[in-house]
C-alpha cells in the first residue's frame, strides 16, 4: 500500500521519489504499559480489528486486563520476543521516567520492530531511542487525550475518537514505520499532527503542561481561602483546577521531562500576571491581560484544522513539507 | 412566618429576641438589569411563583424579554415607582460600573423597599448603598453561578438550581430584607451561604477571579505556541481557558471592583509560581506545587456543605453566628 497523504501547500514542487511500502494494514500492535493511555489504546487497536496484546508491570493491572478479555502479561521478554516473531509494531506506554528500561528491552528482544510512544515528550523519548541505536525504526507519537484517572480501570476504547494524536516527522523518519503509525492513529479515530519532536514539545508545554501548573497554583490559592472560600467555588474553579485532581506522580512524570519548553513559558506567563498585577494596582485595570486572553481563546476557537491532502510518504522533501503543514494547522485523516 | 434557620454551633447560648417577621412569602421581585444574572433571577422567580418585573437599559435587551413574556420595560422611574408601591424586594443585577445610578435611582424612586444585588462584589455594593442612606433595607447577595455567554438571549430558569447563593450578615442587616432574599434564592433552587462582605470578596477573589485571570494568561500564552500549539490543545486546555471567552468588559467590571483581594492572592499566587519556577530550574522538580495543588483539589472535592438548622433569624448574635457557620462550610437550605 502506498501512502498518499497529501500537503495543501500547493507550490511545491514533488519529485516523486516514493517507494511502494509494505506497512501490513493493521499488523499486530504491542502495548508497553496498560495505564490509562496504554490500555485504551489496546481497547482501540483490538476493536479496530487488530491483532493487540500488551505487557503491564503490575500483575494487578495485567489481571485486570485479562479479566476483561484481553491479552496482557507481566512477562516483559516474553511480550517482545512474540513482538519480533510477529513483526509487530511496538507502542510504549509508559511514563517517561521507565521509557529508558523499556527501549533497553526493547533493543535486546525486539530490535527490528517498528516502534512508537505514547509519552507526552518527545525529544526525551527520542534520546532513549536514539542511545539504544533504534532510531531508524522508531516514530514518535502523543495521542492528546486523556483525563485526570489512571490506569487499567480508567481506560476507554473510545478516548482516541476526535483527538488529535502527533506523530513525528523529524529528519530520517522512514517511511514503513510512520505509516503503521499514522494508520493505528487514524483507526483509533484519531487525526494526525505531523510535527518534530522539539517543535511538539515547545507546543505542549504551552497548552498541556502549563495548565497543569496553573491548575495547580489555583487549587492551592482556593483551598488557602478554606471551607468559605471551597464552599462558594462554582464552574470557572471547578474547570480551572480539574487537572489538579491528576495523580502528583504522574503530573511530574509527564511535565518535569519537559522542563526546559516549561521554564520558557513559565518565565513568560509570570511576566504577563506581574505585567497585569502592575496594571491592576497603578491603573486599577486589568485591560491588557483580559483583552489579549479574550482574543487568544477567540483564535482557539475558531482554529481550523484543514486536511493535508498532497504529500505523499517517501518523496522528496515529504518529512519536512508534513511539518510545515502540521505548523499551520494541517492534519492528516486518511491513509489512501 | 418567623425564619428559624438555625446553626449548629451547640455551644452557643441562644437567648430568644427574635421577632415576628411578615417577609410575605413570595413578595413581589423587581429586577434592574436583565443580562445572564438578572434575565435568569427573572425568570427564575416568575417560575417559582413570584410576581416579578424588571428593567433593561437596552431597548434590544427589553424587547427580547418582552418577547419571551416577560415585564421587563427601559423606563427606570416607572419600575421604581411600581415597586415601592407593590413594595417589591429590588434586585440590582447590572455591572459594577453602574451600581451607583441604579442606587441613587432607588433612592429617589422606591427607598422603602428592600434591597438587594447579585453583583460579584460585596463591599463596594454595600458602600454604594450606604453613600444613599439605604443601609438598613439592603441585604448584599451573590448566586455563584454563570456561564461565558451574557445577555437576555444567555438566560436560563434554571441556572441557580443547585448553586451557592451568598448572602450578607453583616453588621446592622435587618431580618425582614434578609429573610426575603434568603427565601428568594431558595425558591430559585439554590443553597445560600451566610456572610460578610469583606470576607466574601476575598474568598471570590481566589476562586472566581483568580480563575479568570489565570485563564486569560494561560489563553495567551496557548495562542503564543501558533497553529500547531493551539491544534493540539485537548482538554486540559480547553477546561482551563474556558472562562477567557468572556466578553473582556465584563471580566473587568467583575474583577477590577475587587482589585484589593486580588492583588493579595495575585502576589500569592505569583509566589507559588516563582518558587515553581525556582524549583524546576535548580532540582527538576515540580513536587512541592503538584502535591499541594493535588491536596487543594482533594479538600475541594471533599468538602461536606452542612446545613445551618439553628440560628433564627433576629435571635441575639444571629448575625454572628450565621457567619461563622458560613466560614466552616455551613449552608441555608430552608426557611421554616
Amino acid at each position: 500500500m502506498a501512502a498518499t497523504v497529501v500537503c495543501a501547500s500547493g507550490n511545491v514542487e514533488v519529485v516523486c521519489e516514493s517507494v511502494r511500502v509494505t506497512p501490513a494494514a493493521k499488523a499486530p500492535v504491542c502495548v508497553l504499559g496498560t495505564g490509562l493511555i496504554g490500555g485504551s489504546l489496546l481497547r482501540a487497536a483490538v476493536a479496530a480489528g487488530y491483532d493487540a496484546w500488551g505487557y503491564n508491570r503490575s500483575a494487578a493491572g495485567a489481571h485486570a486486563a485479562r479479566a476483561d478479555g484481553f491479552d496482557v502479561t507481566e512477562d516483559l521478554p516474553a511480550t517482545l520476543t512474540r513482538a519480533a516473531a510477529a513483526d509487530a509494531l511496538i507502542v510504549i506506554a509508559v511514563p517517561m521516567p521507565a521509557v529508558e528500561h523499556m527501549v533497553s528491552s526493547i533493543a535486546a528482544f525486539a530490535s527490528h520492530c517498528a516502534l512508537t510512544d505514547v509519552v507526552s515528550v518527545k525529544a526525551p523519548v527520542a534520546a532513549a531511542v536514539r542511545a539504544q541505536g533504534l532510531s531508524a525504526r522508531y516514530v514518535g507519537g502523543h495521542p492528546m487525550a486523556g483525563t485526570s484517572e489512571s490506569g487499567w480501570a480508567a481506560t476507554d476504547s473510545d478516548l482516541f475518537r476526535g483527538a488529535v494524536w502527533a506523530v513525528g516527522v523529524d529528519e530520517g523518519t522512514h517511511v514503513d514505520p510512520w505509516t503503521r503509525v499514522v494508520r493505528l492513529a487514524i483507526d483509533c479515530g484519531s487525526v494526525v499532527v505531523p510535527v518534530l519532536a522539539d517543535e511538539h514539545d515547545r507546543a505542549v508545554a504551552r497548552i498541556s503542561h502549563l495548565p497543569h501548573v496553573l491548575a495547580e497554583a489555583l487549587a492551592a490559592a482556593g483551598a488557602a481561602g478554606g471551607d468559605l472560600a471551597l464552599g462558594l467555588a462554582a464552574g470557572s474553579f471547578r474547570d480551572g483546577t480539574r487537572v489538579a485532581a491528576t495523580a502528583p506522580a504522574l503530573v511530574r512524570a509527564i511535565c518535569e521531562p519537559n522542563s526546559a519548553a516549561i521554564l520558557e513559558v513559565l518565565e513568560e506567563t509570570l511576566t504577563v500576571l506581574g505585567a497585569a498585577r502592575d496594571s491592576l494596582r497603578a491603573q486599577n485595570s486589568l485591560a491588557d491581560l483580559v483583552e489579549a486572553g479574550h482574543d487568544a481563546r477567540a483564535r482557539y476557537e475558531t482554529t481550523q484544522r484543514w486536511e493535508v491532502t498532497d504529500v505523499r510518504p517517501g518523496d522528496h522533501n515529504w518529512l519536512r513539507n508534513l511539518r510545515d503543514a502540521g505548523l499551520r494547522g494541517g492534519v492528516i485523516t486518511r491513509l489512501d
